[in-house]
């Protein structure tokens, strides 16, 4: 608006002062920039962003009124929560209201999410928060008796098992309407791979068909408004580049919740690179896992995996996607941890839904891969979703060789994440990191040990400039010649 | 910028990512908004906000450069402080640097002081983050012995000494550069008061200058540059509504540190509604700011004064000047407290300076004011800032009356600062509350209690709005008449 405009004078509207735009029934709260002269706005205008435009619902030339927002009593409640004091349901309902009604600025998401982080949410506040958080969005009830899931607590790059899970359990006839969402501070989440091979955006309308059809689907949460609030606080954890356990439990058992699973199998990888860092947390997290689950009618399976290095080959959404094809068609070069660790869980969900025999699930999983099954019901829900896609390959290309001759004794997973996000993954569908070698592969000097995928030279050039930077991605232990 | 300009297409820009804009030797970074078709700009345009087009000094039709900022190593310190890890100078000053070079975002800075809060900076965290916001802003040197400063430790509405002890202790030929801040969480800041009756803006040659004639000032801090992290930090607290110990600390000592002062009186209110809730708290915080000083070779002079009500008369920034005023020119209806108080510590500021004996620097400083002479100086230090003002008065004013006969038991002073706050102060000069009682007194029912003073109706209309929902602002009890 106008800085000299009678609105911003008479109600004292300042540069950044938070307002409410309304219109008939339509409101938003917004942050007021402020223009001087005529070149961009008359005194009787205000210029709006595209989201303000949709929310609203105006056209051209019509009229919105502006007014300050209530005070947040909200933020009573963050407050306390930040000098050390708990939380109940109630407190947390308030809170999530006004994130998903957009009251909160960025400032007060940050509070709220660094104050849970610092001292940890414990299980019963992770219970209210939780709740809160299924409460304000859409809810999804099937007609199955067993409604099955699965979750990977992120932190390892190319862990890309869902579209084959999924696959390989639809084609045994049980019912698995996957959502996922988009990368935290990965580079790239399950929808932001899945988007390369089909259409993942379904609303609810939509994904019950895709799910009534084919028996499962891979649809981006955040289409169809499960657990909204998760998506305004996922923003602020990527700008932050934190995840902790309540908030992460809260993020994923609240969309599990809300999509009417009745049954999920977790994955949790566990390395020094991984974001579980040790077999003791491992199971804490599991315990607290199903501990939450349990108080919402939810069982929860958990596996702990190994998380010493990347799964696969690619890094990044297009690239993550080619491994996830090279295993449902049985290539010859398909990335064989990424088929046993599919394996695994979608054998533990045919055991769930009563396909095979305790024992029996991983070996009808696999048969279900090698017949060709699972691909053919793959192609089936993209088809479904909106039709198969081929993923991006990326325009730019630059390959970090081995300085030394040496075996590879540690991989860096959060460096090399963090190259495969400078290199422009998840935005950038094609980018990311392939990999060419993994631990206790011998290398000679010259050797290529991983590659760096990027959609322009600008991305490449930030990428590698940060490769130079941060020290060894992948430790070769040198041979020493002098030992006999 | 344009969405589909070359720039953000090859650079991977989307909207709100973090920009560096370069021009010759000058770099800002921005948040990008991006615009679509030709209507604002050009496909070769870029819009910049005030005060980048001011900070890069660009003239319309100059070339800019865009780029993306480096990663931000600082942030992992942030990160470890999130997790309860304690910090060093390093990593304070890596954090302050990017900080004062606008590096930092609203969600870094809001995690940042969040996690200083939720576990609170020890005394070496305070003497680290400390040192570090004095070295990155400028460092004033007087030519004096002893160099006088005071702080209140704000929490009480009214409580507006500053100008009154400056006044009192220059006039006895001290030297007092007194540098003040802005509102942080309460209705005005020192320097938002003095600004209704000077110029408090002053650079540091004219400070110097007005220092050098009148042995004093008033100025605000954040003109000369003294610790300007201090100013970013503030702009979040205030948002946030949260003001902790060791920011507290960190905040007060470095502007008294980078003003060159040797010695510093501080007043801490205690009260229930005081920013110091017990006379226990007080003295920890007492012993903790005397300790932190002292590493700096500063000495610190603590009092902890009644905090149970608001000082004086108004509250905002002209209706203190107005208390202040009558303070120094001795008039009949002038608030004793508020004079008692600054008496209080222009006594103790003429002792540390050697005009009086122990004991003796209340009764000189209350002569100086008695005999106009401290008048007089204020008088001329407004001059010399560029002229005395008369503070400005609201258009708008609304009287709330007391509903019943009783005695003012308790004045809850964050209610009535909340109130002044909604009623447009500090913003909003004229804006803010002017008590009608004080604790203790015997009131009838239709008496006033308070008045709202408001530049805009809209304001005054939102500030009523408040106190109708907020319970009691001022609880009076009933004489009970059937008892004997």
């Amino acid at each position: 608006m106008r800085a000299d405009c009678d609105v911003c004078r008479a109600e004292g509207f300042a540069a950044r002062s938070q307002v409410v735009v309304r219109h008939g029934p339509c409101e938003v709260q917004a942050t007021l920039y402020q223009t001087e002269g005529d070149d961009i706005l008359a005194l009787d205008e205000i210029g709006l962003s595209e989201t303000a435009w949709n929310l609203l619902g105006v056209d051209e030339g019509e009229e919105v009124e502006i007014a300050h927002p209530t005070a947040l009593e909200s933020l009573a409640q963050v407050r306390r929560r930040i000098y050390g004091n708990r939380l109940d349901l109630t407190a947390f309902s308030q809170i999530v209201e006004d994130v998903v009604a957009g009251r909160y600025t960025d400032v007060h998401l940050a509070a709220f999410l660094t104050a849970s982080a610092a001292l940890p949410l414990d299980e019963e506040e992770t219970t209210g928060l939780t709740r809160a958080m299924v409460n304000v969005g859409e809810q999804l009830r099937w007609d199955a008796p067993i409604v099955l899931d699965k979750h990977c607590i992120g932190g390892l790059p190319g862990n890309r098992t869902t579209p084959i899970v999924v696959a390989i359990v639809a084609a045994n006839g049980l019912v698995m309407p996957k959502t996922s969402s988009r990368a935290i501070t990965s580079p790239a989440g399950t929808a932001d791979m899945m988007e390369t091979l089909a259409p993942v955006e379904l609303d609810i309308d939509m994904l019950r068909r895709v799910v009534a059809a084919e028996g499962g689907c891979v649809a981006w949460g955040g289409a169809v408004d499960l657990s909204p609030a998760d998506d305004i606080f996922v923003r602020i954890e990527r700008e932050l580049d934190v995840d902790t356990e309540g908030q992460l439990i809260a993020s994923v058992l609240s969309k599990k919740i809300s999509a009417g699973s009745t049954h999920v199998v977790i994955d949790i990888p566990v390395g020094m690179a991984a974001k579980v860092r040790s077999e003791e947390a491992g199971t804490r997290l599991a315990d607290r896992i199903s501990g939450v689950a349990a108080r919402f009618g939810l069982s929860a399976t958990c596996f702990l995996s190994d998380g010493s290095q990347p799964v696969g080959r690619g890094i990044g959404p297009a690239l993550e996607a080619f491994d996830v094809l090279a295993v449902l068609q049985n290539a010859g070069n398909a990335p064989d941890d990424l088929r046993q660790r599919a394996v695994t869980l979608a054998g533990a969900a045919l055991e769930i839904g009563g396909k095979a025999e305790a024992g029996q699930g991983g070996a009808l999983a696999m048969k279900t891969l090698t017949t060709g099954r699972a691909w053919d019901k793959f192609q089936a829900i993209c088809k479904a979703q909106g039709g198969l896609r081929v993923p991006p390959k990326a325009s730019q290309r630059y390959t970090i060789s081995a300085k030394q001759a040496g075996r590879v004794t540690r991989i860096d997973n959060r460096k090399v994440s963090r190259l495969a996000k400078l290199a422009g993954a998840p935005a950038s569908k094609a980018a990311g990191i392939s990999m060419a070698v993994r631990l206790g592969d011998e290398v000679e000097r010259g050797q290529p040990l991983l590659h760096v995928h990027a959609a322009t030279r600008g991305e490449l050039a930030y990428a590698l400039d940060y490769a130079k930077r941060a020290g060894d991605l992948i430790l070769l232990e040198a041979k020493d010649e002098t030992q006999p």
